[in-house]
Parts: structure tokens; sequence; C-alpha cells
């Protein structure tokens, strides 16, 4: 098997193999509630597929994630991403109404679409309820997704709950400042978020979690296991380095002296790219 | 002076000297507001009070930061964190009760005195309100601090707004898990802060930002600015790559593109750490 | 397939891909010489086994390489190296006499090793000339080999050229210092290697390179490509990133500026660590 | 002062300001041999002149740097380069005979000026000996040389070695390529660059190295080293990160287990780009 050789082999090619082996144990302890954390650009790529299957194989008991997974999850449903280069001529994109993330391109009509579909469940969610959280408007969103790739579908089949802490930050926020324009008293909220998140975290035996990428979705998930004295098993795939003190290129040691992870977990950072590294661990843990 | 030499230098010597000639053109530009932008781990650093006279000396017409940032301001604002070792071993520091954040260490005291601190604030917001907007909270603390260095309380005394759409994730969103056991309808509305950052965006002739490292921070500040079709002037510091695809790591140039920067835009980026690279730029401002 | 499924990924899963692609094209051009190059670290690790193996499937019609990758792959061809930790003490490492490369271990006696072995073969080299080229000597020591990991001894095998332009520097160097010691008029000459290498690119119709990391390896690849105006083909991996101006991290393109690679050349330049990538590239190239 | 107001920040602030600490203790300390190691891309740079000037002010005992230093010192003495964009499109500047070099440009006619300055070097050296050592070419191009800036020009005044392992690997190599078209017995020899460095690593009471960036130079520096059981002090300013193994990017800590530095060390690595690090440390320390 290749993930076997690899874990001969030294420098992240071993690292990448014993991620496999703490997301084998996480998957294979039935006491153990797993988090899987992904930053937003990853649901914008071609790996918004593999996280749903993630999903749908139980590798998953909630999913933390930011406010543009749920803008990129809701439009791919609908309409391709195209792929393009990290060297395009930005300016030149931007006459032809193309955006680029990385070296995915992403047309302004994606973002007429989304607005089409906010707009509605905006006011139904206000006409509700003043106040809503951020769940129930991500549920709201997915019932209106049927593609297979979407991982908002995928959690929704499953019933794994969906954290977004800052659901504003995105296109879904832009939207809800034009909704507001009009609705002066509509409000988010977040703190059921926290509130739901604490609580699985205590009710837990066990917690483990995969993490990719860093910032908000990282964060959310390591800083609430904070309450049952860390988690039992985590393994985080990144492209950020420890050395600038940074939250997203912490590593998992240090998250131990928080209590974040506990002092006896098993846990590794593997340096690289989730677009290559995570199908890749994947296919090896089921 | 130092930063002229830079700019004769090459790589990122001359980009800094860029970036200070960026800078001082927003600065200069009377109908131009400034955004300032940064990550919670640079106010851990003593880059807060860096960060603080930027503030005072009208550098930022407002500031969009995340929720660790209002943590590590209240609690440095009354006790010091110390400096430590990248290198140091984390289960023997969790014994003694530190935490590390890259070379800095917080004693578990720290978030003692911040759960005291915040309790009666939640109390009384509440008590007002039970939709309570992360901008009130934000000022109620504010108003409890006299340190100097703190970037909070300079913002307060210059009227400059404080933008943090994801408090909830952060040593304030823990307490306000524990707040929510006796509190169940407590709610932290964030929409007020797109509602009031749009506006800006909308009102202002110019816009220009200022951007120490990646995450929310980074994306809340230029997502805003497309509204308007893009800021006029743009700074990044920062330790990410473009090669992920993240936001984080999308250097000025991939902005343009989805008119996070308008196309005439001034913009660098500067590859390196902003405790060294700010200062250095500031003082060059200055 | 694996890597066809990531061609439709974006981010550096897509880049992989078209490696993938770029790499057969180099292969099936019965025009095409191609070049690996490849750091002295990949030979430390287990990536040394794929390497051998890419030579014996005609992958390589000549190989560069530092000066620590035949130090290596000698002593690995007789002694294993060990698994660690990137996270190790390394004052108590140097006490119980244990080398550390990232997270590989090497224990002190493979360098009495490689002593005994590199000493008489220096000894015979300088009694036959004074002036010893580095093709020589290397070719003494891939003879004493018979392990069919040896990067060396599949070159050997194969008849593929081995140029490694700072010997010197390395383990080998050291023991050529203690045999100049009695030995005054010993000379390691390195001119023969930049002539054979460049009639190599002048008689070639077609060239292409595989770099694996930076440094001296990259650079002598790429540099002696101007003699011809430039590679036909080109694929990077690296870790390195090219804002610091660095040649390690310069990208493809930029080698198009000097004519190291052609204008019309096919290239790509892939993020991440070889130990991982470049086994999944040579599985879906062969 | 800056710096001291850097040692209380964090994250790299902090690190350089130790780097700064360390740098004086090499500086003060009078039985310390100081080695300064850096990359050829610094001598493009205007980094060249801080570089000359260091060695100038007695900081440096012996200079350790590449092939590609000596062609681009040898260059800049005579025709500068010129300031470009990390962005810019390599195909048309092929067209104009510009290379690029990170945001550097270099004419074409740069190198046939390389050319008649290197022939009848090479030349005059052959005719007095046929195995020519790196130290006399180097030596000879010093001669030829009145630029204050060049850093060859500050080391042959102030009797400062400079060794360069790998000069083969450079511009003035694919000069020796032309040479021994018609001099096929011309030989470059390097061993007695390792004898002459290994002599010095013996006969100091302690050493110290600063080393910019990674590479040949660093590893011949570190390497030599080992002849006396390690540095005493060793500051790296560097980009590269520890956890692809690679030689460039192992920390300080890492050559401990080598006996690269000693385990008593005084030692520091600082991320981030020597452009703006070395001159900031260095005006800090004289």
């Amino acid at each position: 098997m290749f993930v076997e050789k690899l874990s001969r082999t030294g420098f992240q090619a071993s690292e990448l193999a014993k991620a496999v082996e703490v997301m084998r144990k996480m998957r294979g302890d039935r006491n153990c509630k797993v988090f899987l954390a992904f930053t937003a650009n990853l649901i914008a790529s071609g790996l918004r597929g593999v996280i749903a299957q993630a999903v749908r194989e139980r590798l998953a008991d909630a999913v933390i994630t930011t406010g543009g997974a749920v803008d990129h999850d809701l439009i791919k449903s609908f309409k391709p991403y195209l792929q393009g280069s990290f060297f395009a001529d930005d300016v030149a994109l931007r006459k032809r109404g193309v955006n680029r993330l990385g070296n995915l391109l992403i047309p302004n009509d994606c973002y007429a679409l989304l607005e089409n579909k906010i707009q509605p469940l905006l006011e139904k969610a206000y006409n509700k309820n003043k106040v809503v959280s951020s769940k129930e408007l991500i549920e709201s969103i997915a019932r209106t997704i049927s593609d297979r790739n979407s991982f908002l579908k995928a959690c929704f089949e499953k019933r794994v709950p969906v954290f977004c802490p800052n659901l504003i930050d995105s296109a879904i926020g832009l939207q809800i400042f034009m909704f507001k324009q009009d609705h002066r008293n509509f409000a988010l909220d977040e703190t059921n978020e926290m509130f739901a998140l604490g609580r699985i975290v205590l009710q837990s035996k066990k917690t483990g979690a995969i993490v990719l990428g860093g910032g908000v979705a990282k964060h959310f998930t390591i800083g609430a296991n904070i309450l049952r004295g860390g988690l039992d098993y985590a393994v985080y795939f990144t492209t950020a380095t420890p050395f600038d003190g940074s939250l997203s290129g912490a590593a998992t040691n240090e998250g131990q002296s928080w209590g974040k992870l506990a002092s006896r977990a098993r846990h590794v950072t593997v340096y690289g790219d989730a677009t290559i590294l995570f199908p890749l661990a994947l296919s090896a843990v089921i």
C-alpha cells in the first residue's frame, strides 16, 4: 500500500503515514466524536466532494467551517468553477467578470445565483423570527441542494451539525447587508453555535479533530475542546508554519499547553496542501 | 533613512519600501478612509502598543480584527505576558499552568482575570437587551481599560470603530457559553457589524487597507470593499503564500479580479513577520 | 485513477496532475534527454529507493545532485537510518551519538563506516592520478555497492552519469580534508563535470528536467541548459517560495527569462514535499 | 533603540533581538573567528554593499558563498541591476534580453561583460598552472574590482578569505566550459578550499557563524565546524522551514545533534528575508 511505504520514507511522507494511523484510531474508537474542520477555499476546490464523502463515510460527527465554505458549496451545487492559473492577469480577469481564487476561476454570475437563492431564504427565516441562528440559515440552504458532492447536503442527510462562527464574513454576509437595508431589526445569532458545540464537547467520552488549514474553523474546533481538557486525537494538515505565532501556524503540540489537546493525545501535524494530502489519507483510512 | 536604502536593495526590502510609499499615499489622501486589519496573535505580542500608536496617529479610521484580539487586549491591560521559546515542552507547560503562543507564554490566571471582567459585562448588556451586538460588548470592555498600549482604548478614545465578525470564536466566546447556561435567550448579533462596515465603505470617497496577517480580519476588510468596486490602496504584510489558494495567502493582485481592490489600486504584498515589518513601516510613515 | 481525480481538484492537486502530464510527455518524447536533480536530504530518506527505481525505469538520462547525496547513498547501502521526530532534544541526541536530519536519525557509527570505505578509494584514485575527477570517485563508490535501493548503483548499472558539482561540501569532503593532510597535492577537479554535462545539453535534440528541491542540484541542471536556449520540459517539486529571490524558490517561469527554460517549454512548479509528491507522480507516469 | 523595542515584542521580532545579542557576543569575543555565509541572490541585491560593509567592520574573518555570488559581484562592480517585479512576464523579458531574479532584472549584456572579464583571467591562471584553485581565480577577479560595494574587494583588502566550494556551478562555470573546449587539461581544484577552511576551524579557540540563507554556503560553514566539535555562536537568517528535512531549512538546534554547533552554543534562527533582517541587525551590532 502506498501509505505504508510512505511510513518508512521520512519527512512529511512519514508524518502523513502517522496521520493515517491517528485517523484510523479516532475512527475505530466508538467513544470518540470526530470534528472535521476546514477552510472555505477547500470547498471552492474539488476537495468538496471528498469532504462530502468523508461525512458519508462517518468520519465526521460535526463539521466546523467558515462562511465562505457555505457560499462555495451552495454555488457549486448549481454551477461549476473553472480551472485557471496562479499567474493570471487579475485586471484582465476583472474586465471579463471572472474572480480568481488561486488557480480556480469563478464567473460573476455565480454570485448573481447566490443572491437569487439567499434572499428568499433570509426573508423566510426573518418572517419566522427576527433573530436567526446560523444553524437555521445553513439548514435552509442545505435543503435547496441536491448535488451529491455538496458537504452541506451530506451533513444534512447524515444529521451532522455544521458550525460556522463567522457566517457574516462571506458573500452571504454581503447579502445580509443588503437584506438589512429594509429589515433593520434582522439579527444573526452565533451564540447557539458556541452553545451547541460546547455541549457536544462536554457530553463526549472522547473527541478527535481532523483540521484542514487554519483560521476560524481550526480555532473554534480546538478552542471548544478546552472545555473538556483537550482533544484525545488530533491531525492537522497545514501550509502554515509556527514561527509567526499565528493560530493557523500553531502545531498540535502547542495546543497541549492550552489543554486544546490532552497531554496524552495522539497527534500529528502534516505540512502540505490538503487537496493532495487529505484524499490520500482518507483513501488509506477507509 | 533606513527604508530609503531598502528601496534600492531588492526582494522583500524593496517591497517594504513600496509598502511605506503606499501607506504614505493613503495617509496623505484626505478623501481616503483607512482600514487597519490584524490577527489576534499580534495583540498577544508587543505589537499591540504599536497598533495603539497607529490608531492615535490617525493611521486607522476603522479597525477589523478577530475575537482573540479582544481577549488579549483586555488581559494584557492588566497582566503582562512572558517571553518564552518556540521549542518549549508543551506538556510540561500544561502542568505548570502556562499556555504557549509561539514564543510567548500566558499563565492560566490571565483567563481567570478575563472571566472576572467579562461576566459582569455580559450580565449588564443582557439586562439592557437580550440581543447584544459585538460593538456594544467591545465598547463596554474598552471602558474598563486604562492601559495606554491597549488598541481598544485607543480606538475608543479616537472614536475609531472596531469590527470583530467572529467574537464568539474566542475566550470571550467560552465565557458566553457559560453565561448562556443560565441565560438561554442571550444572543450576540453580528449583522450590525456588516451593516456598519458596509456603510463606511459606501460612504467613503476612497478607501485603503493595511492588513497584517490573514483569516477573518483580512477577508472581512477586503470583502466589504467589493460593495464599492474595491480598495484604492492596499498593503498586506503576510507570512502565507498564494499556492494553496487560501484567502490568507492571496496576494493583493488576486483581490483585483474580485473587485476587492480596484483595478487602478496602488497595492503591494510584503512577505515577512509583521512584528518586524509593521513597526519599521510605521516609523517611516510617521 | 487518483491523479486523474486530482486534475479536477484545483490548487496543488491540479498542479501535480499537470506535472504528471509533463513528465509523461518528456518520457514519451524519444528525442528528449531527461535530467533528474535532487537534494541530499531526499537520499537520506526512503525516497532513495524511489529515485533508484526512476533511474531503472529510464526516467533519467543524467542525475545531478549534491555531495551529501553520495554520502547518504553509500552509508545507507550498509546501514539503515532510523525514524525520529522533528521535535527531538538535539543536545540529548548529541550525547547519545545520534545525528538528526529532520525526523530521521543517523547514528555516529555511520560516519565511521564512511571513513573506512572512502579512505582506500581516495588512496587508490590518488595513486592513479593526483588530480581526481568527482566522476571517477563517484564511480569507484558505486562499484562497492550492491544495495538495490542505491541510486548510485542504479545509475552505474544503467550507465546514467551522476553529476555532483560540490562533492567537496560533504562528509566525503571532510574525508578529503583528512586525506590531504598527508597527500598535499591531491586535487579534486570539477571542470570535467561541467564539460560533460555541457556536452549532453548541446548534443541533445530536446531536454527535460525533473527537479526535486533547490540549491546546487537545481541550479547546475537549469544553468547548463542555457547553452542550448533552455529546457523543453521542466517540472519542479519544491517547498521554497519565490519571494526571497532565491534560486531555490524560483519557479519554472522565472527560468524562461534566462533561457534556462525555452519560451515554448511545457513546465509546472508543484509546491509540497517531494517525499509525498514524487512517488505519487512517478507511479502515475509509469 | 528600535531593536531593543523588538526584544519585548515576541515572535520574530524578539528572535531578531536575540540574534543581535549573539552577534554582539561573537564580535566582542576576541578568541572567536566569525564565518559569514550567504547565498548568491543576496549579492544580486543591494545587500551586497551591506555585506561589504560587514567585512570592513570586521564582522567576518572568513566568507563562504556560492559561485553565483562571485558572478554577481563582478558584474555589479561594472553594471547596475534594475528593479522589477516578481510578477513580470518572463517570456516577454526573454525577448527583450533581460533575465529576472525575483524582483531584480539583469540585462544580457551583463553576461557579455562577464565573459570579457573572465576569459583572460582563466588564460592567465591556466598558463601559470593547469590546476587552478578557486581561491586563485577569485583573488584574480577581486584585483580587477574597484567598486566599494564589492564584497570580493572588501575581502581582498581586509585579507578575509573567500570560500566557494561550487564555483563551477555559476556563470563562471559556463565560461570554464567554453575555455575547456580548447584547454582540455584545465582543472579547477576545490580541495584547497576544504583544507584551508578546515585549518581555520581547527586553529581557532572559538568560532561563530552568521548564515544568510541556505544551501552550499550554509552547509560548508557548519559542516567544517564538525572538525572542532561545533560552533560556539550561530545565527541563521532564513526563509526555509524545517519540516522538509532539508539542510536549508534545518534550524540551529538540529546542528547541535551533529556537533556542527556545540551543545553549549549561543544560537538563534530568525525567520524572514535577509535583505531586511541583516541590515537591521548589523546596524544594531555596529
